[in-house]
């Protein structure tokens, strides 16, 4: 009997996922103590496989979970009331996570803590192969600075942190191009200088040359009008007056108390995801104000993927290529190539309206990231070399 | 029949025992969410008897608790799986504490995190009458800078904090004095710039001129040499080489790096329970660096209460009592109330030295607080404005 290529193909598959549904996954056991750890914690680990292994002691717990991807992975009790449990493989990176005990969510004691997902939890850092780009190693460090300031728009305390690169203290006669840099929904000020890596990545990419000693300010992109004296409009959602508030109080008041070079083409301005549908208005509507742009994991059209129509998208902004190409220095987009939907068609019909408008961009894609903080974290490697040069 | 004035007492005390021991306690029904928790957070909440309320979703658990203080507050489930319970009043200012679920010892998810206890965990803030001190106001703020650097004695990467007061970065010819502060036992160099509120204070003492502005540098108190080369000692207790890197690697660091006045007239160097023990041998070794000190909640005798032996304590540091009165501009220690052997007799013992030897110092009593922050809080307020004057 002959079978074709493509019959055994088919068995084996059935084979295959016969004995995924039947038998244990076969597990690495070189697991290793994730990298955000808390001090002393040996778990979270993380081993060669990608798979997150937590353990926590719930001697009286009926249920424990693993909460990480979207999926919820029970764990087991063994003799001393400790409960051990393996995820799937997850992607290179950083990622969220949490436990569950007998239906309570909770961060997992071992870990860190980061703020995403709208919530201070748990993270765990997956090795990458090219972690190097991020890592804390022996080169002179910048610092990143706790900035809390009264804004009279939102009539509240905010806070920006601001990295200023190695030299910055000494050299006090330099001045210093700026960048804007800001976090997605659900994060907040603290995202790009912790989970975000942004100091280290600039401190490794200036070390080695390959970018230019800046400023980057990050602040909190969600900002709304006090509504303390309005209470008849307490039922309508809140509107945004983020883009007033970087443009009339965090840019002015950097200026003043940072030596920067307050000029347009020393400011550049980015974003991940609704940061950087944000930053995109805000570049549009500000082109005497920046003149560097840099999306990450999102643009302006979001969620939409229909053909964007030029003579309305961003009251018309995109119409004049030809203008933009001389106004903008660097227009830079970035994605995962793991993204879910609506990013790959939103960014991609946002690709369709600059190429039919011959308007020159550049356009970066994060190999097998997702909508996560590796793919933003490459984003920021690649982008910041390339500006202000 | 006529009852003498100590029999009604005995019997009134009798009444409310017993009133205590069978009923529940009457909770006042005024709690707020707690100013540390996590944006939009309701619960923990705290009500003026300074009881704290927690609540968590846990359907499939079978006993949830509220461990706080050294004690564990069931909680109640209500019909959708809520659980929700109420400590005992607690002392005004910050405590950490944690949820214990079915065995499981986990943060709050409704509370910030803070460093402490050895773990990132959950913490809340019982108003105190005097919080307006450390309150967060609309006057000029410093910049608290996470500083990263390499330290050769340690082979490892440390970190500090560093406040700098507003104005720091705009007069950049004047130079400034510095504190050095430091943390206590399982706390790290993050807890001063957060449950600590030192830029808060600071920021509040420099706007109503209560203190000179002034460089604090908060830096980890654990520090051991590196023993990646010493296999051979790894049974051995690990011996803190902290007051080595302070002098030979921090200092100089800030020192350079910073627009200090680098005269021992111009530093100070203060910490709270095992910081304050760790900074007075450093202060007793270098009188050549420092010229004031502050001992918050603890002295270089701890645990001792024993009467001190000047001869041989701190190798005789504290024999001429005059020359040291000529050397040191400020000797200020500070304790609570409250707080728990040995901690009281122990500093006793020291202040009893101090009296003998003729040495002049500065004593503070933080009302009706314990081995915890607000007491720190209040020594940093009280000494911070003695400082450099």
């Amino acid at each position: 009997m002959k079978l074709s290529i493509t019959v055994v193909i088919a068995i084996v598959n059935l084979c295959f996922q016969s004995a995924n549904a039947q038998s244990e996954p076969i597990i690495t056991e070189d697991f290793k103590p994730s990298s955000v750890n808390q001090p002393e914690k040996i778990f979270p680990q993380v081993n060669s496989q990608r798979r997150v292994r937590t353990s926590i002691s719930a001697p009286n717990a009926s249920k424990v979970q693993l909460d990480i991807g979207g999926v919820k992975y029970d764990m087991k009790k063994d003799e001393k009331g400790v409960w051990t449990g393996e995820s799937n493989p997850q992607d290179e990176g950083f990622h969220y996570y949490q436990l569950n005990i007998d239906g309570a969510s909770v961060p997992d004691p071992g870990s860190l803590y980061f703020y995403g997902a709208g919530r201070w939890g748990s993270g765990i850092e997956i090795p990458s192969a090219d972690q190097d780009f991020f890592a804390l190693k022996n080169v002179p460090h910048g610092l990143v600075s706790e900035n809390i300031y009264f804004s009279k728009l939102t009539n509240s305390f905010r806070r920006c942190f601001v990295y200023t690169p190695d030299g910055y203290n000494e050299n006090t006669k330099t001045r210093y191009p700026v960048l804007y840099l800001q976090h997605g929904s659900f994060e907040d000020e603290t995202g790009w200088s912790s989970q975000g890596k942004a100091n280290l990545i600039l401190d490794n990419l200036i070390a080695s040359k390959k970018a230019v000693p800046m400023i980057i300010v990050m602040d909190n992109g969600y900002a709304y009008k006090d509504q303390k004296n309005t209470p008849s409009d307490k039922n309508k959602p809140r509107e945004s007056i983020f883009e007033e508030v970087l443009i009339k109080e965090v840019i002015p008041m950097i200026d003043a108390k940072f030596r920067t070079i307050p000029k347009r083409e020393n400011r550049a301005i980015a974003g991940l995801s609704m940061g950087a549908n944000q930053t995109m208005r805000i570049m549009m509507n500000h082109l005497d104000t920046f003149s560097y742009y840099g999306g990450f994991s999102g643009t302006a059209n979001y969620p939409n993927s229909d053909t964007i129509d030029v003579s309305s998208f961003l009251d018309g902004k995109y119409k004049d290529g030809n203008a933009l190409n001389k106004q903008i220095k660097l227009f830079w987009l970035g994605l995962g190539t793991k993204e879910p939907a609506p990013f790959p068609k939103s960014v991609g019909a946002f690709r369709n309206m600059l190429e039919q408008q011959g308007i020159k961009y550049e356009y970066y894609e994060s190999p097998e990231t997702a909508h996560e903080w590796l793919t933003w974290r490459r984003c920021l490697n690649e982008f910041a070399g390339k500006l202000f040069k």
